[in-house]
């Protein structure tokens, strides 16, 4: 049984004049932020006051990349070549190495957001792509997805450490991917369910997907969403059972 | 006499589908590229692409860091907060880092382009922005600028170097700014009337403004354009003509 | 003394999956829609539904044309030519007339925003720019602003009717400028003072300066924010105080 | 046998600083625009000077509607909502109607662009979400497209006219359909083989598939491109071709 786990959420995700999420109250829950890198979300001057506050708080800071599309949120599928992906995910990267340099804290990991983390689960080239574009900035960097991915054999093959999650708030296939956001009941909201179901992740490794098969699933980091309405709520229940379990909250890296 | 002087050019100006200037010839003639960021002109792919024919080249690879404005080609002032100034002068400089890291080579300097360029001549709060954007990513990086600026009394003030430079085919005007590309007369087309002109700049140290004054400059690299007619033929006839006085092109850094 | 008035209020101002205002409140309480057009806010999935519930509800709809600038929301001045400006404009009062044409509504007149609607006050070129593109889309447009600004002047030289508003929850300077959201005192938030305010600059045609002098000011449409904290508050009591008075909301279109 | 014959291209696809294509030599050769929406292409000066150029040559101004992506100019598919994708093409439709209309012209059709175009031909979702956009708009608004895909099916059951084009300079597979850019062999490029080609294509109604099948071919419109190496050379080589065989270059409109 695990005596320490990571948490991770998505931060950084307002633009400009939007705002998204509560991310001074996830920054003392969480371990590991995953920072939005301009291309889905995140304006610059957001994301250093972003990396600042994790850094004032002990918060590893991830570099979240997307394909480029503000309009959609990242949420959507684009048929970008590997030449132009990887590309991209090492602007990304770097971007928010400057960001975090300038806020005296460094990216210390790299996770796909949104509708890159669900295609390179299965999609070779796009995977392919993305592991060489952490692997040419700085193959010291892990990867955190999910384990199993086409992108963690792709990673795994350029030397990248995996660093596997689950996610607390959303509902599994039987295969292990997660169900679409655009199905109905893609995502749990009720707070103490979700914390017994994470307890259930972290300590036993299994969850219970959507036809109410028992599956594996390995946890090294549990992703808490910031995103969600009552975010802050789940978030600290969450926390709060793993703690009581005995499981110290930790970063990954 | 200077027996050496650097030349700089602005390179990665395309963006996508869309072309601009001839950046293989000008690699061959610079010692200096400054490459763009993504917020005036770069794609990532176009940019890694740059870097890595820079570095093949041993071309140093500068941060051309702009306003973020694709349709107006950073060419129009915006009246950005200094606080979002310096955040977004940080990111872009961060992202060519990643870029110029995995293309083998690295960022050795930092020269602001366009409006962003002739405002800071001026603009304190704007000009403090960018000085501290590039002090807070890495003190070691040196700018690229106009002699007198307010930007170089705002860098100079936060240890940096700073390091004139002397444009080939712009008209000055007699307090030693540029002519506004909105002005007749504000670019020069003629070859040898400009490697003549850039001559003198170096070895004098003094160039003939709009009115028909002389005023002294100060050089330490020249700056040719890779995005008008002929820029080829003019940075050739440029380099010719310095190395045919026994001034040998070198990198500043 | 006025029987009616128009409120207006900016709507349509979320993006992709950032929300901004309660748009759905404020529609029950406003009889004119500013609606965004895409260059400071309003992805046009957003905009569609926008114009449909404005059009259900009776609210006119107006073009909220803005410089393009998602990452400043258009709060920022960019010294964009006359010429590309009128035409910025014309592509956004255009774009917002084929969302309406398909919601089942019209655009029914325009109104500049943020650092635009500032900076129309009192610079002719881009002033003569928006009244310039209003005319050439449709010379029976409306446009909404500030009396006595240049914007104004240049809209009734080419036949534009101009309708002169007033705002509810903003200070004003002696000059009837607004005062500018970087300065303290800006925008006021107590609902009951700003509703006593409306009524007064409504009735008696007068308001408070932050210099305490009082100063004329002339009312078709009094504008109610959305996008502030308790601005469906402050509008209801805007509206109720208005209608206890015996004047009645009512657009001016 | 025709006695005429519509000739279409892609126009106004440069974007800011970035110049594409020579739209001036083109709107000499062809009698109908496809003027970008801005989208994936066409900064609005750029448009409202295309569809100026466009009334005084009489020829046609149609919209050119494409996915939101200018990095990728359109040619990457993205999985966007149908709701999402009706709203973008409406936008852009009235958009170019509200640049059309300050030029003294108007949007007389409806194409799209690049990978959208590609998708529609069988991705029934996306297929019905333009369809509905241009209803929602302007039922009288013909689309121009590829004969015998799902967008025309669409576009049928919307009352829609649809107009269906050849390409002049694109490979064909045995199915109709065109061979993706990203295979070699995709673009012909001598001027007088296309010339022949499109002969055979409008007088007989067929022509020759990558395998060396000879396929049947419905041409109300020749698309000649713009945008590649020689496009003027091979519009004028169709044109005249054309007209060598009595065929009258006339708008479908």
């Amino acid at each position: 049984m695990a005596a320490s786990v990571d948490l991770n959420a998505d931060l950084g995700e307002s633009f400009g004049a939007w705002k998204l999420g509560d991310d001074e109250a996830m920054l003392r829950l969480v371990t590991s932020a995953n920072v939005a890198c301009g291309f889905h979300a995140g304006d610059p001057a957001l994301l250093l006051r972003t990396c600042r506050e994790a850094a004032a708080g002990g918060v590893r800071v991830g570099a979240q990349v997307s394909y480029r599309d503000l309009a959609g949120f990242g949420r959507r599928f684009i048929d970008v070549t590997p030449e132009d992906l990887t590309a991209d995910v090492i602007y990304q990267i770097g971007a928010l190495q400057g960001i975090a340099q300038a806020a005296g804290t460094a990216v210390s990991y790299v996770k796909p957001h949104g509708a890159l983390y669900n295609t390179i689960v299965g999609h070779p080239e796009q995977a392919a792509a993305v592991a060489a574009a952490v692997a040419a900035v700085d193959a010291g960097l892990p990867v955190l997805g999910l384990s199993g991915s086409v992108f963690f054999e792709e990673a795994a093959r350029r030397g990248l450490r995996t660093v596997a999650e689950a996610f607390a708030d959303r509902a599994y296939q039987a295969n292990g991917t997660l169900v679409s956001r655009r199905e109905p009941g893609a995502v749990l909201h009720d707070a103490s369910e979700i914390a017994e179901r994470v307890a259930g992740m972290v300590m036993a490794g299994q969850v219970t997907a959507v036809d109410g098969s028992v599956i594996p699933v390995t946890v090294e980091s549990v992703c808490v969403h910031g995103d969600s309405p009552g975010a802050v709520e789940i978030a600290t229940a969450v926390r709060d059972r793993l703690v009581a379990e005995g499981i110290a909250p930790s970063p990954f890296c």
